[in-house]
């Protein structure tokens, strides 16, 4: 089923509205789960919606937050984001960086108490916007088990990067840290196929090829799979996330990061509150002029897009370019969405007194 | 054969002296590659020195450079190495990077014109001992074929994150975005053993377990293998530390970063001058209290070292835990190099007009 942009951000914005959240608020949490939708990656955008209600309804989402900075200098901050969206919280944070950047040429902000924020790409693109290098990455409940570990300790922590370009559209390096994301684990699941090996591993931490491993106790697995092609890289991409979302914003950490379900409680005596964040922004004319950055950028983008290739019809791919592609198509005929998040939706729309998203 | 500390310290200075460098600069060069020695890192120290001098004979490095700042903000700067050592033009990049951040919370400075600046560690544990955050990187020559690619276009472009703890010692994320290390390659080559299907394509872009495939046109591959396994966050990582540390410079960046060795000539009009390093450093009390931060890395560390592992005697490894290990074990006891290095040592000892290292 497609539905189209507008009717589709309406019907979310609607949906934040009755949960309380004020007008910006609800029209800004709107945009980060559409720009999801529309980039292509189904599995952070309105499939998530009904997930923040859960949240809400357990008192987990604070729907009018006092979002503060609660510490600074002139180029840092720690930003307390009072238990809201990470929807909303996100993007006030990487204003506080970008308005630091203008100023001093950088800015950095850990942020604590927050929840889930959706897309990484979607912050470090507000720094882009303004000719600035963006940052984001975010810690997330633990999934993942770390190299030798036997249980999670870990989420799967994206980062991101994003670098203006000139003629050609912004770099776009947009990543989990483990080998697979949660969302291709659930698609093998639903369809009871197998998944490669090097992705999870089970309860006794053998490596295996059931979906099904990580809900019987398994955990994924970082970035390289296994200690011989480097997964205790992807573990120190994972920690650095970790430390710089959470441990220095004094949020959760590690195992202690709350569950963005709500059928699972919080961790008992956590050192920290909520979920943490780490944005920044950095001036490209800090380093030499913006111009000159993005034309060399474009010789970059051109040189590794004529690569010579292994399969004829297989181009080395940008990074953001497919998303940018399905941005594209999808603004023009609208975004499809799968039966089960359509009824998903429609069910939401009866709790909280709504019109349907279809009939 | 085990040397001491001092006695390699003072044999390596004395050669980046008779190379012509001040007295300063060749103490520094020689602190830079003996930390990658006592660290057991053995591919990054004085194993390299013959390559170094190789290049200042081509005079592809030079031993006087005037380094200096051509462009700033109060916390963003671009450094022409004047191509120089990168193993004093780092450290004085870092220093400005900590400069900025005492005063404005970050310092960030992007460095071209540079040669190769050995481990990335000791750059950004210069940050952990003001009680600050250290962030290092550098581009390299092209190695690593991008997910797709029949072709080499980025280095092993290491990626260093380093974060001050408490009663433990600093967190260190020091590692190449490729699945493998060349070194780890060598050593096969060296013993004529297999590697690991992941680590390298031929020339064809084949998968192969043939270690001497690299040198007969093949490539390394990014961190993550295949894209199955996430080979395209390797990608995306390797071109992160590219563009932050080649493209924002004005360095060499891709496929036109300057070979190490010297047997192999600079790329022909390259889009920018040798090779490219990004420093940071934030001042961890820019975001909370040091001894807060601190005693929750304490907590972290603690959590993760005391995690279940699938084997009993395999504990989880915390990054920068072995290296310290191998340091305080080589200071007391020496530092091991392999008969081929001593050779080399010695070799390049009489070539320059000094003692040998060993008789």
């Amino acid at each position: 089923m497609l539905i189209s942009e507008p009717q589709l951000r309406l019907f979310t914005q609607n949906i934040f509205l009755a949960m309380g959240c004020s007008e910006v608020h609800a029209s800004l949490a709107a945009d980060v789960l559409l720009k999801s939708d529309l980039r292509g990656i189904d599995s952070h955008g309105v499939a998530r919606l009904s997930g923040y209600i859960r949240l809400w309804e357990k008192q987990r989402i604070n729907p009018t937050p006092n979002i503060r900075i609660i510490h600074e200098t002139a180029t840092t901050a720690t930003i307390d984001g009072d238990a809201g969206l990470g929807l909303v919280i996100a993007p006030f944070a990487m204003q506080v960086a970008i308005d630091k950047a203008k100023v001093y040429g950088s800015g950095w902000v850990s942020v604590r108490n927050s929840n889930h924020f959706g897309i990484a790409g979607y912050h470090a693109l507000m720094a882009v916007e303004q000719d600035m290098i963006g940052f984001a990455m975010t810690n997330a409940s633990p999934l993942v088990a770390p190299t030798f570990s036997g249980e999670r300790l870990l989420g799967t922590n994206p980062m991101c990067y994003a670098f203006p370009a000139g003629k050609y559209p912004p770099v776009i390096v947009d990543m989990a840290t483990s080998a697979a994301a949660n969302g291709k684990l659930e698609i093998a699941q639903r369809s009871g196929k197998q998944v490669p090996e090097g992705w999870i591993q089970d309860q006794q931490g053998n490596p295996t090829t059931d979906p099904h491993a990580l809900k019987a106790g398994g955990a994924l697995l970082p970035l390289g799979s296994d200690r011989e092609h480097g997964s205790h890289k992807g573990f120190g991409l994972s920690a650095t996330v970790d430390i710089l979302s959470g441990v220095l914003s004094g949020a959760g950490f590690g195992p202690w990061v709350p569950p963005f379900v709500s059928f699972l409680e919080s961790p008992v005596n956590p050192p920290g509150q909520g979920i943490g964040h780490f944005l920044g922004a950095m001036r490209v004319d800090g380093f030499r002029p913006a111009d000159a950055f993005k034309s060399d950028m474009d010789i970059w983008i051109e040189r590794f897009k004529s690569a010579s290739t292994i399969d004829p019809n297989q181009k080395v791919i940008i990074p953001g370019e497919p998303e940018l592609e399905a941005e594209l198509d999808r603004m023009q005929n609208g975004i499809p969405l799968v039966d089960a998040v359509a009824k998903d939706l429609n069910e939401l729309a009866v709790k909280m007194g709504l019109k349907p998203l279809t009939e």
